[in-house]
């Protein structure tokens, strides 16, 4: 039964350079490791991230939206996870549950507690074998975030929300010290990079 | 605040024609009344139920589909159904909770508790006022479907889904006895109409 690794962070965390960093080096020292990120290629995700995203459906609910991400979850974990950690791979996905508790369950003000419990029902007791936290200040992600041109309807968000996902992830972290392991995000990539690959090297030796 | 009525009832039972024709009786006696059914011309329930209903989603995993479903409903309730409520309107819905605690939680296996909760992060506290339920036979609502042509992805199931959505929709009935009332699908159609209207009125009454 493989590993299964979720990279988490606030936008401009870095946390898509460092998770595709640690695959390619996984990858490079010989380990059977597969990258994914929802909706990851998966014909059904796909078509429902596409509701989520369509910029026309402003009217959409928060609990429709929170809904709609557990569907494209358990859709991208039943097909292209879970099959990877049954032939015993490495999966290093960006993002997975965390993201909508800290999203939709703080940032959105609908209770980590409540999608947690939907998010369970989508995943049932798949959690991440480990969690890395891509951790900087909220200033210095918005830097980050603003030398960037993005259309989707979530980027329409002020800086207000943005703030929010930062409180929500600390709660986050709390709630799972055991499982979500922080990294410095102000390091360089490279540092970033061996720091998270021991912490995947130090699962395999257990 | 409004009445919110459902009708639930398996495939055959004469369902949508018995909950049009109680909208047409009420819109005749002067009430202020509106007929819907999910996804009820909601742009966002509708772009949702597409993706269920593809008959290519062939692979799609039972809990991605009850998921879709809830998030239907939920958009569906929030643009349509609470409004009217609001403005002391009588609500006439062709399914709702009761038709995913028998198609998903009891037919699919998902369990019943598992999709009243997934449910009641959808709609709250909005349960209906009232669930009107067309009573009828296995092999009596089977004849009436054969008559049919259907395409999409629900109809390829066979007739040990449809055993089980009876099954279902008794379990369903014992736990909600005080909100469901049954009436006698074998009645003829303004029989049924008469005794669902019936049942509105005495609701109205109170």
């Amino acid at each position: 039964m493989g590993l299964f690794i979720t990279f988490e962070g606030p936008d401009g965390s870095g946390k898509t350079t460092a998770s595709k960093g640690v695959y390619d080096k996984l990858l490079n020292e010989g380990f059977d490791v597969i990258y994914t990120r929802e909706p990851g290629g998966i014909e059904i995700a796909e078509q429902i991230r596409k509701v989520i995203l369509d910029v026309n459906n402003t009217n959409m609910d928060y609990k429709t939206e929170a809904l709609l991400y557990a569907a494209s979850r358990r859709q991208h974990l039943v097909e292209k996870v879970l099959p990877a950690l049954d032939d015993n791979k490495i999966v290093i996905c960006d993002r997975f549950i965390d993201s909508s508790l800290a999203y939709q369950g703080y940032a959105r003000g609908l209770g980590i507690d409540e999608i947690f419990e939907i998010n369970m029902f989508a995943i049932e007791n798949h959690m991440p074998d480990k969690t890395i936290f891509l951790d900087i200040d909220a200033n210095t992600a918005l830097d980050r975030i603003k030398s960037r041109i993005e259309k989707d309807r979530l980027d329409i968000e002020g800086l207000q929300f943005h703030n929010k996902v930062f409180e929500g992830y600390q709660n986050v972290i709390d709630r799972f010290k055991d499982r979500i392991v922080k990294i410095d995000a102000r390091l360089t990539p490279d540092e970033i990079i061996e720091l998270c690959y021991k912490e995947v090297i130090k699962l395999i030796n257990v």
